[in-house]
């Protein structure tokens, strides 16, 4: 296991990372300085901090890091249009990195020589905050209780809590494992763990179902400025307002619920079902700017710079040189994404409502049947007859060859 | 505007190609003869053959071509998984090169040094009629009227039909212009082109709205073999009758509805609303089942290879050496995509209902807690250490270096 | 034809371009400006001058544009590592997007409506050239007289010259058609056309062949400043004077030709013989930089840009938005690619001769057969396994489902 | 460590897996059965098998896999042309899932238990061993010693070899680790650790350096068929024999030699040179090739699946799933490849001295300057005129926004 002095933990509140703190405390022989970020997550942060000095923390920092992760993780990832294996709004993923270099910061500032992270030896959030450390501080050691204790499951850690003296909240019951921000709310486990399982409707916490949500429609409008929002319903707010106010009208009307079998970094296949009511607005209105906004040629390539973008996200790269680059193309291509959404929200449905930008490349007198003076249609013979030159030079040599 | 002797022309029945008929006589001192494809179109297709003769040609061919259409144009796509820009199904885009194939087929048959099509010089359709016809008969002559006529518009039309005694009915009014086969119906133009405007509800011909849908919910359950559907709710059928099938439960569902302002291969931009109620099941479907038996490596290149693929469909490029490439590759990954799909359908949502597959990689007893044979969690710190090397390399770079 | 007030034509002091300028008086009843932009191409400027007055135009410039051309043309596809089908150093591609600018730019300035070039009809100048305009001056008529008149060959040309009173000078005979500039010496066309003849010696102008290039070796150092040379030697110089002495070097030893037989954008191959000595080295020399400066993910990726970068260079989209993206990207990923590299020149063959940068990620300790601090040789039996996980899970279904 | 009953050793007959042999009967109380494959390197294989038993091991097995390793492994790899990070060859990369598949087959005939190979912790090729026997024999127990044991140093080795009574050869110093078989001879450490050494000329040991090769011009004609070898110098042979024959002729003329600081799959950078004489001619040849046979949008796409196919054999993916789909994408892509191309060697110089195919897409006719019945020059207004419509369109939008 090896030595420790001081030991700057990411702390929940939670029982698995209380237990942590004495589990530290006894095999690193460290002192331990517990750090809670608050993405959003609800909780009485004050009984997070007193809970963290009562299960043997040195001291206890709660970090509101909200609009941060907004402007500095979310919005970025908005600009990209990534999303993971094709529904995955990452809200875990990029979260990671941002309470890591947090975690990096405070480790600096009170000279701790190791960080510790509460993440299993399974998934991939081991990964990401270690990736991030490994990053931004290469010589601070790393330590995962999960992958070296004997504790193997929340019995165990109700028994080594109990024993340490740390209280165990007998919490009501959400049968499975869950990760919530500002930006989304998962669920893992229990049933849901056999894909042969359709989510019963008491895993959703946060958005109504399709059936619960009213039955009239809702209409909402996002503001974009260069690939970000900055309105709903015409009010400016910071991006975390905006967030919020899409997170409530999202979840009133059902929107957002994705449920995926994802392919994890670690090499096997786990099952999610993630609620991102405000996210999925967002996503999919970016996107109707961009129809508008980006060129046929920047459109598809970046489809494609959007699924390696997901895809470093996903696995916790967030401070590779990699992303920088690929923030460097997607940037590029924001300058223009600048307009206004129009959605109706329906029970469960995101469907369009109009869209319009000062940028827009749509051009309503090209694609109308008379004639006008950019699109000359006697333009299309020569296009096609050089577009399908290889295409019948092919067939020619085919008919030459008698192939 | 050159010579030919006999013309074979791409017929729909309606007024635009009708025209065409006497047209091509009185400008190519040519016979006609008019093939029109049935592809799922619904038309009385007796009265079609007897307006093709009245209207001049010699000869009139109805070919249905719904089993090859869906057997051999759709499911290929289904299994790359293609959807143009994130969204379209490609349900024009497909068509054409069939019926051009069928054309060339017709025109060999009978002799004819040329083909000739009614589609617009500002369009997708004309290149994907030309190319095909280039890839497989280089040395026919392609005639495009609308490229040389004088007929600007509907009204010229109807002016030249009725000088050529061709019957002008008076059709029901939708003020949009369609495309339908078995995979979809698309609008465009009227208010539509202006992409500020919802689709109004009286767009839609085929689907429910979401609202009009029914209250209560119902499941479809879609089998797979080898990443196409052989089975709607445990009932086998051809490909034509299971995409029929599902297009009665989608429809009646609400869903499939899709509204984009797309990139036109010859430049501009526009806007299409289209419906594909089964399609769009398939689809949702389709990836369902890769999720379960598809590895994460295969499952993020198919991405890449499915944009590509789009593009090329969307393009016209059917025949191109580029598709036998690419679908080379996705036939290889779709051996064992086989399984069934339950899905929930309810007012406009399609929603997972769970999943199985003989052969799905996702394995229950990986993800659990506990510990198991296949996955140690140790591994996890040498797995993280060397994939995260290289982050921790350019870190003690930047320190050496003072960066 | 059409109409145009005020021409400005891209000079060569050529025949061709030479009978353009009569050409467009008659048929335009228009002034011609014409424009000779020196990227490096030999030639007595004061002569072109004249013979442009001579040949008719009001006004001629002569722009010197070759710090402009190496420092915002070809030092952007270095870092990009950009060559066209493996082989295509782009020395055509990227010099008609400047020359379009600079056409543009004195179209402004003079009032010009229109602006007129000597590409002909079947290659890819005519798209760089256009394609250049379209993006800076969309309102400006552009002339391509190789695409309208009834001149076919070079012999109409001579006839048409002496008619209007242009001085057809005899040169001595290189049969083939040639580019020049300062990065590259292009030969096209004669015996070439067949690709089953090899070049003759007569082809060079430039360059050595191996054989005749010195039988001792030259060593020559290349000092690269985020991703572009700075110093050649350790003299250091502005861009022209660096890539002017290593064309010297590079030609003196008989490196950096190219013989490719290459798709153009126009649907059909043709093939190239290219000189491009300095190039070669600096494009070698680049690659050597970011061997030791990129990571693995950065430079896979990048691969991958460079490729599409060299294509839309090909293509003529310098000016496009995919463009700006594309280079966002490369920019992103040069900023510590800097450092020396030292190369060994024999006969024809570039050879490594030993790279060096402040900021190499190559860690020698790392590499050492002995034990060492920031690899631990245990870590690789947990990253195996992890990463091959899925090979092992594939593997146990088949084995489960008797595949 | 475990426990084996019966273990297949990748044998080399070098110190090394020598050692190993006593030391798997000692710690895992096993027997052990020694594998040694021939893929080309230079052996005498009777005392090979010999040296094995004496070594301990209960059998020896000497398995000639030259054919099945250039006909499986290279031809395919040629194919795809796979080249990692531009410049190396793969030589080592597809070796290693040979011999691991022919020790899983081994393996099962000898109703081993356990499979063990003699690479260290550093290198790709533990992985690729590894992961081949994951995906072809899930179950089987993988030891890799050098992960495990105490020695740390050649020196270990010896002391270990003398006290278990194996005979240790004084060989003559060759200061570099090497890996040979017919495709290619590797070599690295020694001086080499230093990027910012050139290698010196008795690094090679196949090769002529430029300097010592000939002064004549030697000229080799290669035929291909479906994108393979057929003949070298109109002599048809069996794959082997065809490689053999380039081997010479390119070592002769010291054609071939590869000199990279490549990124490891295990996070580190490591410096390789590499002598791949015939191969070197192979893949140049190969590529010309397709220049003449592939078109446009088909060989700029190969590209991309080029190098990711490249990355797979590096990584040892040989056995993945995304193996098999890429495969079928290049064999899609060959059937046409077929013609014959012809190399003049020069002193280290791959010179083109034509090419020819009967399925070539180049067509003399269309380059020609003259008219002709294919190309029509007036089509390129069109074209460019629908192909720049996105620029023109862009620079519309930004003049009336006032970018």
């Amino acid at each position: 296991m090896g030595k420790a002095n001081k030991v700057v933990l990411a702390y929940s509140g939670g029982l698995d990372t209380s237990v942590i703190i004495p589990w530290l405390k006894e095999n690193y022989g460290c002192e331990v300085i517990a750090v809670c970020v608050d993405l959003g997550q609800p909780e009485d942060y004050d009984a997070v901090e007193k809970k963290a000095i009562k299960s043997g923390a040195t001291k206890a920092y709660i970090v509101d890091a909200k609009e941060e992760f907004v402007a500095d993780y979310i919005w970025p990832t908005v600009k990209a249009g990534a999303i993971y294996e094709g529904k995955y709004l990452l809200g875990t993923s990029f979260a990671r990195p941002l309470i890591a270099k947090i975690l990096v910061d405070i480790a600096n500032k009170e000279g701790a020589d190791a960080i510790a992270h509460g993440a299993t030896g399974k998934g991939n959030d081991q990964v990401r905050f270690e990736l991030t450390i490994k990053a931004l501080s290469p010589n601070t050691k790393i330590i995962a209780p999960w992958r070296e204790w004997e504790l193997k499951s929340r019995e165990d850690c109700m028994e080594y809590a109990t024993k340490h003296d740390i209280p165990v909240v007998a919490t009501k019951k959400h049968p499975y494992s869950m990760d919530q921000n500002v930006w989304h709310l998962s669920h893992e486990g229990g049933d849901l763990e056999d894909p042969a399982n359709a989510p019963k409707d008491d895993v959703y916490l946060v958005t109504h179902t399709p059936e619960q949500a009213p039955d009239e429609t809702e209409y909402v409008t996002v503001s974009f400025k260069e690939g970000v929002p900055v309105a709903v319903n015409g009010k400016e707010g910071t991006p975390l307002q905006l967030l919020e106010a899409l997170n409530e009208i999202g979840a009133r009307n059902g929107v957002g619920v994705v449920d995926i079998v994802e392919n994890r970094l670690v090499g096997m296949k786990s099952r999610g079902v993630y609620e991102n009511p405000g996210g999925s607005i967002i996503m999919y209105a970016h996107r109707e700017m961009e129809y508008l906004c980006l060129d046929r040629a920047t459109y598809h390539y970046k489809e494609l710079i959007a699924n390696k973008y997901a895809e470093l996200v996903y696995d916790g790269m967030w401070f590779a040189p990699l992303m920088s680059a690929l923030q460097g193309f997607v940037d590029a291509t924001q300058q223009t994404v600048t307009g206004e959404v129009k959605l109706k929200l329906y029970k469960g449905n995101i469907i369009n409502a109009g869209a319009t930008s000062p940028y827009s490349l749509y051009n309503q007198e090209f694609v109308t049947f008379e004639e006008d003076e950019v699109y000359n249609q006697a333009d299309a013979e020569g296009f096609i007859n050089l577009f399908g030159l290889p295409l019948k030079i092919n067939a020619l040599m085919k008919e030459k060859a008698g192939l």
